[in-house]
């Protein structure tokens, strides 16, 4: 089990997991950021191992018998299904319980496949998958907002997988965009991604690719070394409107940025999220506009950015989006 | 020279370096998040190496011709001291000129000290030095905030030092706690800084361990697992009006949680960091109260947390203020 606790000062909400709570000795040794998959043990995200996994709540299947993706509950996961919120007072605090869902997408049967390496049809099965399970969840009345999140490699299974999320708070990063896009729209009553993707066409320099539906970029002031935004051209607060046409179009702009990655800065790691309005009548805001937000994890300086919230990044995204353009005409 | 760049939508400030930009290849190999400092290469921060740093701004003699700790300019600061702030629209973004010190504070003659070896006279002499450099740069009436911070193990060299950055802009994270400082003042007429002093000396239940002048606790929404802050218990806004009687108290309560640390966790890789109100009659907040805050470098999820801005820490403080209190008692 796990409760949020409200930091009363920054009004963040943090999980903190209340039983099982690990002693000093499980943080030793110190693990590496990324430690090698330990190819003994049988992966339960592969194909055969399906029994090793909670039950399955989607899949798109492959074949007589097949899958090419599959989505089952997170067996270790930050936030509960069962139970009530009690939000209650502790003191001066404020407490709750973490309910909501946090579920895996297993992005292909192949242990080893990339985002770089995959064709763009299966990465639009992981988007349409995406999709489906929002809908789905979203029936729930309890949940805010929805996350996608992937790390690659995986921290704990480097099949390649990623995450969704369902929480009953909006998370801290979305709140701040919300809240910078609504000042916005009061003030010129237009959306400030919309004026960003007018901008960035304008000046060019930023664009790393353009497709029908989308714009990749780097953003001006990019918080890390090649940061990259995927922004739809037309305005859409939710990402789980997307259709068919604009999963295909994306499908080939995420292929394509990942061989750029993979070939500029030999298969990297990164984190990606999802960043889309929260939903339920309430919360849904129709002047945000969804995004996918990329971060290669290279060059990382966390110290100075913890202690002061201040980003120091030594690749200005004019020369990030520059070597990403160029390098697909190399090799 | 760096540019100081905002992201329009959370208004975050970030410095993007303009000459010189790293390319890919600066960085590759993906290197650890501590490399092993070369031991070939003479340390310019040893004695004997002083020529190697730039002019020295200050230093604490120790015998005749020696040093205790010893202040110099950064060689690679992310903000420059000469020039304008040239503030100016670039498009729909700001932009401006990253003006501003950063100093190295040389904590020890000994290559290998640490914090947790140190004896409290030396701490001492350390925060002295922060509170003079503090109190000369605050002359400079373009300087509006100013953070203290410490890697540990450092990421460039493993002499013990840290950094005193002088900013000509609020950090978001010191930016963030003022509003809630200030929205708390105005629903109660109290700092909320105090009323936790208050609340965490009745539960206990968090407090690793107390001081004349300081609280050393596990805040209740810890976003780290072990993260403390060390607090002063009677209110005050600005860390640079410190007193000698102070400083003495204080060096004894960091050096008892870092031999803490030490000896729980093995000599953990953390981060630390001052928080204190801005300066300058327009910026400063007397409703502002300062404090350390420090985090153990372990146990990270980084990707969930960059895509979120939701921490998710596995040991609650209760747990981690319990294991510190108790490890004295131990071995």
């Amino acid at each position: 089990m796990a409760e949020l606790r409200r930091e009363p000062i920054t009004r963040m909400w943090v999980v903190v997991t209340t039983d099982h709570p690990k002693s000093p000795s499980d943080y030793l040794p110190f693990k590496p950021p990324y430690k090698v998959f330990d190819a003994k043990e049988p992966c339960p995200f592969c194909p055969g191992n399906e029994a090793m996994t909670p039950k399955e709540l989607y899949a798109i299947p492959k074949g007589k018998e097949g899958w090419a993706v599959r989505v089952v509950p997170n067996k270790f996961p930050f936030f509960h299904i069962e139970g009530d919120f009690d939000r209650r007072p502790e003191g001066m605090y404020d407490v709750m319980e973490a309910i909501g869902a946090h579920e895996i997408i297993i992005e292909s049967p192949d242990h080893h496949q990339s985002l770089a390496g995959m064709d763009p049809d299966q990465i639009g099965k992981i988007l349409l998958s995406y999709r489906e399970r929002i809908l789905d969840l979203k029936k729930d009345l309890r949940f805010m907002q929805f996350l996608v999140l992937k790390n690659y490699p995986g921290i704990f299974n480097q099949h390649p997988h990623s995450h969704l999320v369902a929480m009953p708070v909006i998370p801290r990063r979305i709140d701040e965009e919300i809240w910078g896009v609504m000042d916005y729209y009061q003030r010129k009553e237009r959306c400030i991604f919309c004026d960003m993707v007018k901008q960035e066409l304008s000046d060019k320099k930023r664009i790393v690719l353009e497709t029908i539906h989308f714009l990749v970029f780097s953003p001006f002031a990019s918080r890390y070394p090649f940061e990259i935004w995927i922004v739809p051209k037309l305005h859409s607060p939710d990402f789980y409107l997307i259709n068919e046409e604009e999963i295909g179009d994306l499908s080939f702009a995420i292929q394509s940025l990942f061989v750029r990655f993979y070939k500029l800065l030999s298969n990297p790691p990164y984190s990606l999220a999802f960043h889309t309005s929260p939903v339920q009548a309430r919360f849904h805001r129709p002047e945000y506009h969804w995004h996918i937000e990329v971060r290669l994890r290279i060059g990382l300086r966390e110290g100075f950015e913890w202690g002061t919230g201040f980003f120091v990044n030594p690749t200005p995204p004019e020369e990030a989006a520059r070597y990403l353009r160029e390098v697909e005409k190399g090799e």
